[in-house]
């Protein structure tokens, strides 16, 4: 069996590649999936590909709904959800992939650093586990699938 | 019938009276449901009720858990799900409910200033309005519940 | 038990008026949910509550989704959807409800003259009846609640 | 992965061969369903297989219903329902399956010209995308799978 | 709470009217439901409603949908499920209430005469209670509800 | 793709066994599964494996579970469940495995002689295509996978 | 609205008065379901009603099956589920009401004293709170339902 | 098709090995799946990946949690859950287990010495089959699979 990881939320760091990497490394039977990361293409999908909109509101409404053909098709499939909050920005879109990913019962993998513990207690209660680091989220996958420390 | 709405999100303005004012006066057969929006007895009806922690971890996991028996019931009971993102804090609980009502299915009215649009485009783009006053809600109440203007 | 219909479609004839009636008559225990059927306030309902749109496809797209909170909740409440076509009109709104009405598994009945039959044939297979007129309707409706021709 | 794309609606021109031809040169991981688009055996299937009826009623109905059976299974098991409206006839099947693909939860790209972009609000307002052209169709593909604009 | 109790099967005896007046005696606090028994009735329906039909089998096609707006309502809205088998008849439409039920995750109580033991295996391992009379079925009830024997 | 296709009811003649060999020699892409349907070992099952039982309904109770592990998988898996009425017997597990089947949405066929037409209506009703031969089965077949007649 | 709590498990002791008059005292809108807490009556309902069997096993399978009528039904219609474990017995069934309520997604309450904590792991972890006292519970029930601690 | 089965419970014999062999042996196609049997890192693993905590339950529930990520995600993927109950302990996750199951709609096989039948009747009642030995386990397998005693 394969398990399907979907790997939510900061675009602005590597940590997805660390994760992948250390998964190979170990053999991990795994397939990764994950939203587009490139920010600019994820921006602006939507008036590329359907027509450009004089209004932010629109041009960003295309994107995100192009984007969610994307995520929802790929949370939907997963066995495991991770998601990551970094030190920056508001990353609304990752708390609404927790609370969608709950939603359908998927186990959750929760990863930011100290600094967020307060304002996400509510996301992490939804958790199965709460990380600091890829190495951590790697140990889980490892774990849980071969059954080793 | 009775519509059943729920009022998440922003818990340090008063938008949930007001537009349970402007409902009362239409006299909308609607019920409306919350979650606990005394921000301390949010904060620390776990450890109240179930022993206090040392730990600031499991004291924050224990009062979201308690609350999310509240919240969870709540949402899936509703019809209609509003959510409003105020100006300050993170909220990253309301971006969660919203993720979690989109994956049940459910009405999503967002609420929000023009400052929060691109940030919350992922948001915006799960609901079926986007307002940005508690008066708007409520027009829509009236208009979907009555059929009137 | 209180029975829920639903009746959706044609807004350009007084059938809903006919059903209602026919059926308070013979005192069953219905209640029936209907789209709002004035048709300046469906088509604009969005852009009065959320603000004017230059371009007619977000105007329409708005209302759309302000009625769409109204009809998916009632569809999803009832447990028979009945399904108008008129004369005139694209009216692919009904058989959109139609569809969606069959893979909630509700019962559907369909209500269209002669002339609609081949171009229908997809809608009525995924109808447990197919009627020509509001009598049929409440005869079914009769028969189905109370057990009498 | 594969992704598993349903092409519903209009069966007069050749979209589908243009979506399919193009997705291929871009070697897109995809597996396109439809439904029977050979017109005359589609009305016919069910009494050539079954046995002739004299009322048209009938003779749709039992077509309708084996063509069901293709349907019905092959959008449940697609992860993005493409529906195309060409100019002519009432199209309610694919009208429909839209809304059958709604709520089931399927991610939904329309496809229409802008003539009809007012009588198919409904239809445009349950969809993710909603677009013109096969090529518009294929580049959302493109990107969705591949991240890549 | 009410609870909901759907009376499957046999319409030749009074075995629905036996349980029922013993559920009074007791002032158990049910709801019974039943599909139409009267034989003439739920035979014609259909065409007398919607048209006559020469072919028999559309004649009772059309009877058995009409029916199937009450049944599959009735028993989805049911907690129990009573499914009785007769002495005589084939009495498929009963099973087929039964493998319905299940699959809905019902609780079924089945009530045949011993002759059935063989045949009606399936049916009965599927179910929660397999009795003889109505008097076990109204003791059923009784302790279900009530908690005493 | 290949199509899942279950074959219930019917154990005493080949029927299973001619369906497969059409199928075969179209080169369709199916997967056949049934019902043990060595009566001898369908009944004896449950004593065989678990010990005997002198009360006849234990020893059918027992077989009857043990068998329902795989009818209930099976069925579940399947995109077309396939029931097939003979001359003889009750047949009663072949209406619980129609109604089973229905209540989880799968496409029905049904296959069975004339005499049996008004006894099996209901059956019928849920139905998606109502056969008399295994040619018709495998000529739906046929049209629904490759879109040939 | 009513909130409706399944209070499973231990029935040696009289936890379930005292929760039901600590919320009465506070006017708590609840509806308190359990299972048959008469020893006597739910080990021998089955035969009671049903005829007597030689084999133990089956005396306890007819009992078990009857009892779960009760006990399905109404963990199914419950918002929160309190699992009580007391100091003796297996108390297999309360571990097997947790689970098939974790599965269900409801909210779980769990109460035992401190030295069942390590073999109750599983089931704490899938609970959303974990309790020693009825007070305990009935603190909860009140925050959850009032909003005050 | 291969079967998917899960071995849940005792994890201080080898049944798990033994009808694992007996399983190859008779080259069933079967994938067996299991929580992680070595005890220590069951224990342990929350805190060996996530950090120590001073306060067992902690300890524990960490564990338990990750333990859940697996447990619960191949629960549901399996076709067949296979519970075993030993001589010793308290074994509440293997009944927690059978519950989830149970709801899940799973086919349960429960296997247990004669000793615990009493205390185990509301978890043998939702099964399917109860076992005593490994080898009635890869009978029932075999029977299910191949359709051969």
């Amino acid at each position: 069996m394969t398990w399907k990881i979907y790997l939510s939320g900061e675009i602005h760091t590597d940590w997805r590649d660390e994760i992948a990497e250390k998964a190979k490394a170990l053999s991990l039977p795994v397939e990764f999936f994950a939203p587009v990361t490139n920010h600019a293409a994820s921006d602006d999908c939507g008036v590329t590909i359907l027509g450009q909109e004089p209004n932010k509101f629109w041009h960003d409404n295309k994107s995100a709904k192009v984007n969610a053909i994307r995520t929802r098709n790929l949370i939907e499939k997963s066995d495991i959800v991770v998601v990551c909050f970094g030190e920056k920005y508001k990353q609304w879109n990752a708390a609404f992939d927790a609370g969608y990913a709950a939603a359908l019962g998927k186990s959750i993998i929760v990863m930011h650093g100290g600094s967020h513990q307060h304002a996400l207690k509510e996301v992490d209660a939804a958790a199965l586990a709460v990380t600091e680091t890829p190495t951590q989220v790697v140990d889980i996958l490892k774990y849980v699938i071969k059954g080793e420390l």
